[in-house]
């Protein structure tokens, strides 16, 4: 942590701030330049409540010098993790396509939707029983009953299934019928969610918040891991900007972004983020060529009747169309798909 | 809800769209312009998957015409609504100043705060016992115990009390102690909770989340006043921008904006929109004369020892200063503080 | 400006940035934290291409710790400047309200729009001429005919005059006729219509580009003083940010952040940044209790046939009362209004 | 357009809007729901002041039905377009390569990059010659005599060039020296230096602005087009958004949608949307399999040493990489590169 002072800052003021830090045990090293001192500080950062600096006299600004997260930090673990779900994983080598419905509706119409993305290369099912609705009045997915679909739809094709959580509830059934646990964006910093999750062996695939930076979701994958779980992985769904020729914006950068700064895998949603069909193959393709290690990917059978976010889903025929395309960009990345 | 077809669309898929609205058991209104083909749906549009539409062949977009939000609508509900917390209350005839900590930090501090901001003006405590912090490594704060605190100080001074829930274990501790219940930034989409606080008739507090729409928070609100409990406060806190000066931008516009939306009264949140002492007085003030129902601002009696967002608390002093320059401010208000 | 090494540099690579540094003439003070070098950069860093050294090996990151911008820096010149334009003023004695249509349509509206601002208390009559529209084909003003009748206005009312120029052009003909020149938020990084207008003596209205950081605006307006002239107000105008239910998010708390980092005037635009008149009287009275110098404001004797801008636009009654309801506020604020 | 009422607007208010629009040439269409009345209007918009209807009483909102732009607009003009530039061209065909320094900063470095970009298969050259920058302190460019190293580096190695335009006078003076004129993110909405370029025939660059939306860059491109000059490519540069670990947000999923809306042939520029050479690799091959049709790419013989934007500047050698990656991804799109 380096505190730079104003500009002039009276020699009282810089003691005191030097004072306060050594009383909380820390070292400091003074750098006077002609207009402003800095003083950096030595030591375990964790014993000092930083936030109190900033309101001593003539202090004009704090500057971290080292990540918050730790266990997820790349600084620290640098090669890349590999997370095992149910019979397939997600990792550095291959490119795992998670697919299904937005919301599960029934089981025959999982199943159908199941067969028909294994065909075509997903390695893992999604759907959603917990529905997190903008409104009160939309559809709020068939809960628990839904999650046994899931897993009737897993064990009948051989696919891993994710399934979303919202509480403890949904988690605790969850952990029952599925291989993995969804944190949907609106949860990302929902930390008594995450400390639950951090808390069962359950791989989790954790949704970037909607305004969430690079950073703070870091930090929520941290609350994970340092609960004892860490079969996390990342997926980026888009950020909320001022555009709205698309749902979201999806931040394609983040992906090599987050290949320097965590050992964890990351996953793109290209459904969510573009908010419609038409866009999900080109914004696929580019994940993919940019070195993601998986997408997700909404599926539908009917999506003109599809009981939650129709437009963004990709009919049977389109989605085989895509798989087709993705082949040759996985080879070049190396990965298995 | 209005359809407005592609240019150019083809009359079976303008004929498609009418059959789908009307086997939904709607009625259609179709206005054919000179390039452009606009379908008009009339009667209960809760009846449509509305998003299923957008997928059908020719259609270009989808305009809602009606909030999706209802009970906390104005257009129905034109009175402005007080809510009563502890023997203060919140709405067009006061302006209810909250004060205190942002953590709780031990009983001695507390009652020395809430004696202070009460002989200021203040008629409500506030004070986090459970902390949603970015990093698991940051103070968390002292939970129940806290709130005990909380409880005990707001007998010691009269001051009504508010205080942070996180999840239903801290809501159930919450409603022992406490006035009012407050949902954070990061918690406006958890439904899960929002469902939960309104099946109890404690009033609610509901910051408005990070990068939420004022449509969104809205929304957040209904599912609160749905499930039975219509006490619920707006809380304006800044939203997340690309400026760094502050550490939110606060959208005052908000507050005459839910003026003309909703009936529910409206507090804004200089200290963390802001997150700076210095500029909390002159925001406040602006937040008083946009109209707004109160404030809730940070006090902490020593700053730079605060265990929690030190740099935005105002030291005792000046938190008296900010009372007396918002005393004729609320005056012309005609809102008694 | 501190340059922080990534953890475990290698020692070479700290002497290389160090190496780099002084062949440009600066001296380096190196502070070694148990896992990170931070080195201190001493003297005059206009020598200095700083992005350079963030290509330098085990270059974490570079952190500024002076303002690029001086002459606008409070730091530097602590006394509030006052700006005279025509026989009237904005610093920090005066609220000016800047009144008049957005677009001048003929000369007989203009003066009949000028008396009444007048008459409410308005110092100032503004007016574009030449209008920068999003689509070439909407109405882009009447040009050099629009500026004399801004003259026309102001000689018939005695009020001072401001219309935006947007080009060489237009700021040749507009010293001859206006009393202030308006930069207007689509062009505040234009650096060349920056530097034309620092070389007359008019004063300068600098609107805040859309997008621009408070930082960036300030450069601009040292662009401006740099060429030699100094008279440069501040304006306000709204940020884009996601949130629709304004035209823009005005951004309340860059008032005192300004009064802060500049000793500039500071003016706030209530009609952009909100879009819509029924927000314009709150926000203003908000502006005016937050600190500002002056308010700019849309007024139009016939709103639903302005001929731009026209759901924004005051009618002469709502002008009247938003007037009135300064009054009080600027008084609190020891302002003349 | 259609204009939505307000619920339960009056019948002499709903009167008084059909009078306006036909007083104004045009025919209305109404359609009565249970709470709401819409109002259709067909015929030529472009005689209304839309926003005058704004104003008119228990008015709610008006949708616009059609885009503004016209001769950019794919509904109107399906065939992809392709740009010819000095030997080469930008279309559906090709992978247009252009690369090069930031700032010019002397003939022999020109050349000598010139040569190393074109042996890599660049088939334009980039280089700044005026440069727009943030402070009025920082290197500003070598302004014509750049322009002439740029048709020297050209002449010499056969690649087309590419060079931002800033005013009049920089625009009269690249027209003599360059094959392609650019026009930066900070005058995108430049809407003079626009009709300017308009009037030449010389291809024109068009980035998009730090935070235009897609609709204001196409009506941007349409300034130009509607002047005369049909030679118009857009540059998506990254968009400001609230995450700072890159300088911007590229928008990928603006390329996808721009196929959709324009016939215009579109270009990324990694080095700018990124700001760090460790991320252009990755986002290149994304944009790539996206579908854009070239790349606007930084490089540096010497990054360190740049005169401006070193930190994202590719190296010979990573430009090398770089560019035998794009090859496979090229062949996949059917692209020549």
């Amino acid at each position: 942590m380096i505190i730079i002072m104003k500009p002039g800052a009276a020699r009282e003021n810089v003691q005191a701030v030097v004072k306060y830090i050594e009383e909380n045990g820390l070292k400091t090293h003074l750098s006077e330049g002609t207009t402003t001192t800095i003083i950096g500080v030595v030591g375990d950062k964790t014993r000092l409540t930083e936030c109190g600096i900033n309101s001593l006299k003539d202090v004009d600004r704090i500057v971290p010098v080292t990540e918050s997260y730790k266990l997820v930090n790349r600084k620290f673990h640098p090669d890349a993790t590999t997370v095992k779900v149910g019979n397939t994983e997600i990792g550095p080598h291959t490119l795992t396509v998670i697919a299904g419905p937005c919301a599960v509706e029934n089981e025959e119409m999982l199943v159908n939707i199941a067969r028909h993305v294994k065909a075509c290369g997903a390695t893992m099912l999604r759907g959603g029983a917990y529905k997190p609705r903008t409104s009160p009045y939309s559809f709020q997915g068939l809960e628990e009953e839904g999650l046994k679909y899931m897993q009737a739809a897993g064990k009948e094709t051989g696919l891993a299934t994710v399934s979303e959580v919202v509480d403890l509830a949904s988690l605790e059934a969850a952990v029952k019928y599925v291989d993995m646990l969804q944190i949907g964006a609106r949860n990302m910093q929902n930390f008594c969610l995450l400390k639950e999750v951090g808390r069962v062996k359950t791989p989790v695939l954790l949704k970037r918040g909607l305004s969430a930076t690079i950073d703070e979701w870091l930090n929520a994958a941290e609350y994970i891991i340092s609960e004892g779980n860490p079969n996390v992985v990342l997926c980026e769904r888009g950020i909320r900007t001022y555009e709205t020729a698309t749902r979201n914006t999806l931040d394609i950068s983040a992906v090599p972004v987050l290949k320097e700064k965590t050992h964890l895998p990351i996953i793109v949603d290209p459904s969510h983020s573009t908010g419609h069909y038409k866009y999900v193959t080109p914004v696929s393709k580019a994940a993919v060529a940019c070195g993601c290690d998986g997408l997700e990917i909404e599926v539908h059978h009917d999506p003109a009747r599809a009981m939650s976010d129709g437009p963004q889903s990709l009919t049977f025929e389109k989605f085989d169309e895509l798989c087709r395309s993705l082949r040759p960009l996985a080879d070049l990345e190396n990965k298995k798909f």
